[in-house]
């Protein structure tokens, strides 16, 4: 029987999970696909979670470089995270003639098309399924179920902890860091939240996801990002009474023959597939022209869930070595016309909110503005009545470009009787 | 480039659409995957469709003969259906060194062990997406994204023409025979819908999943099947205003070491992630010990979903004859000491009607047999008051065996003011 040797960098929290599943699945995975996977070697710094796993002296290795230099292993899984020095060891580790396996989203929406062309020229791969979507193989249905369609767009809810605080903010009517908070509590916030709640993770994600989708490489610091931290309890429980929910959506769509790709807060309706999923799960709404509509929905992180999506990616890799092959599926971008739509071109509705002091006259001001920029009102709703006080006013708009709207709203504010800048929330569904 | 020529069999709804993906986007998958997919050759008994779709005469192959015979096509996919002479045409491509490509669910339902045991023999392959789902790639989601879990559970939504008439009935409030012709009239269903409503088909694909996830192969024989026919809207509206939904489930799971596959009507709460799915739409939640619960939802049926699935499968071929290997992937049983429970074994919650005349003690009579037999009421409801008339009296299990609830019914049944055989309903979900 084949034999493949997996050296694993990181045992965190994943990685610990990978750990635990190779050393006990083994003849499991002999059954089901006709392969021997060991761990030869693992590198991990902190000596207690070598012993927390009983790791057995002979596979613990004193240095990356010992595992990358190992000409017996065939499989470099990095789970260390981040850019530097995941970057240099994955490097290295292709020049090496391995192939790797890895869920560093940040560094592949970072670097993932200068690394996908170094795996080409080596004949090797870096496969990436737990860095979207835990165990859900989101990846591989973009890349390989869905490899005859042409994408049409991609709504995702993919970062868990986001995902949390919204229903928690929806469902307790608790504000944001009460709701944040909760998640630090029950463990489903890492010790600093800013990557989960700026926006930035869904956009490493959504990274990936656009290019396994349209074909084309859109570093993270070109989406538009936007987080939840000013999301109030007060516009979700607004958006609830004209039958929305909020939620942080990371979007990839071709519009026009121009492709978006931005992250933000969205209002969505009742009745769309994504308005049901709530706490930590993740989803995936996409349409394509062959398929149609379609819903993947899991887990979106843990320990268990993201190490079933890195051994899946061990034994394609495996199978790709079975057979000499590298390069079996290629990642590198296939499109290369589309363009991306700048922000302020994007068109999309819009749920404003306006905190303006109760007097006649100023709705007809504030329209006039709106039209004025070509803007369109679809409803209006004054929440209370209280005369000569501050009381929010909500419009939700009809179609609206994104750079009228910042430009009616930077107007809107100029007027006295505005008392603070103008909130605005994209609405997405039918 | 590396060229790898196809030979079709057969041009009905999703061969057509094969076939136009093939002639139209070369391309596209050259760009994507490298590879030139060319469709050599078509057999089609119908001079008429190769005309609607103006098949150049030398792609037309005048026999079957002469596409599996033919040295230059790697991938046979046939797409004609039915047990015979389909599975000779598989048998014979095998047998000549073709790979093969299938949508035929109730071949492989019958004779897949069979034929993946000859294809192992010589070292080819028969992929076989479409045949379940359409265009949701839940084949290759359990075959190779789960690979490394142990599953606990699948319950599908895999029949689109009986969820279209129990949606119907359920939205409309119309009978059976309304809804199914509805869904003729909408060509939702086959001219004879006996496979679709009977559940047959439903089992045909359970047999598939059942395979893949638990590696076990269940001929749909062996599969429990209760089809929708006799489901009446009076209890789709009694299930709706108990908080439940009917849907035609088929549901494969491990309890207690034991593996359960049967296909029946079920009830399922409101909240209940397949409720919601309606209409033409397919669903699949599962439940693994790795990566929780799961689900993916999609069209399942229809020319080109179908038809995305079967190119998938032909480019994963593809792929494989690239690097040289057939059984890249196994799909043999991988699980031999996992039994099947009988269906009399099985315990279950239940949803029972009994149409009885309303006198005293008929309740306190049903009560004592349900008792006698170790069925313990959940809750009670008559549905109507009409004194010595009959009314209908609904009654939930709570966990019952299936044995005991049918010796049940038939003692209940003997007693003179029950008017029909009683309806019995399981109930899944919590």
């Amino acid at each position: 029987m084949d034999k493949i040797n997996v050296g694993l960098i990181g045992l965190g929290n994943v990685g610990s999970g990978v750990y635990k599943l190779l050393a006990s699945r083994n003849s499991f995975f002999k059954s089901k696909i006709g392969l021997d996977i060991r761990l030869k070697k693992v590198y991990e710094k902190r000596k207690r979670i070598l012993g927390k796993l009983s790791v057995p002296g002979k596979c613990i290795a004193s240095s990356v470089n010992e595992l990358i230099s190992d000409p017996e292993i065939d499989i470099i899984v990095e789970l260390i995270g981040g850019i530097h020095p995941a970057k240099e060891f994955i490097e290295r580790a292709i020049t090496n003639g391995k192939f790797v396996v890895t869920a560093n989203k940040a560094l592949l929406s970072q670097s993932g098309e200068e690394l996908f062309k170094l795996a080409k020229k080596y004949n090797r791969d870096i496969y990436f399924e737990a860095s979207v979507m835990g165990g859900v193989p989101i990846i591989k249905v973009l890349r390989e179920g869905l490899v005859a369609n042409k994408l049409h767009a991609i709504y995702g809810i993919i970062n868990g902890t986001s995902n949390y605080i919204l229903s928690k903010m929806t469902e307790e009517k608790i504000d944001f860091g009460e709701a944040l908070h909760l998640a630090k509590k029950r463990g489903f916030s890492e010790r600093n939240p800013a990557l989960d709640i700026g926006g930035y993770d869904s956009a490493h994600k959504l990274s990936l996801l656009t290019l396994l989708a349209f074909g084309k490489a859109v570093k993270s610091e070109d989406i538009f990002v936007e987080g939840i931290k000013s999301i109030s309890s007060v516009d979700i429980q607004y958006a609830k009474d004209l039958g929305y929910v909020v939620k942080l959506l990371g979007i990839a769509k071709i519009e026009q023959g121009k492709l978006q790709v931005r992250v933000h807060p969205t209002l969505l309706p009742n009745k769309h597939p994504l308005a049901t999923v709530s706490g930590v799960f993740n989803a995936v709404f996409l349409s394509a022209d062959l398929v149609g509509d379609m819903l993947l929905y899991g887990k979106g992180a843990g320990q268990f869930p993201a190490a079933s999506a890195v051994i899946s990616d061990i034994i394609d890799v495996a199978l790709n070595i079975k057979c000499g092959s590298g390069q079996r599926l290629p990642v590198l971008p296939f499109v290369k016309a589309t363009r991306l739509l700048r922000m302020e071109d994007v068109v999309s509705r819009y749920y404003l909110r306006f905190m303006a002091i109760d007097k006649p006259g100023v709705l007809a001001k504030i329209s006039g503005i709106l039209g004025k920029h070509h803007i369109s009102i679809a409803s209006v709703s004054q929440k209370e009545r209280r005369y000569a006080k501050v009381v929010p006013l909500v419009i939700l708009t009809h179609e609206a470009r994104e750079n009228d709207i910042r430009k009616a709203l930077q107007e809107v504010f100029r007027f006295a009787v505005i008392k603070r800048f103008p909130i605005a929330l994209r609405i997405e569904g039918k």
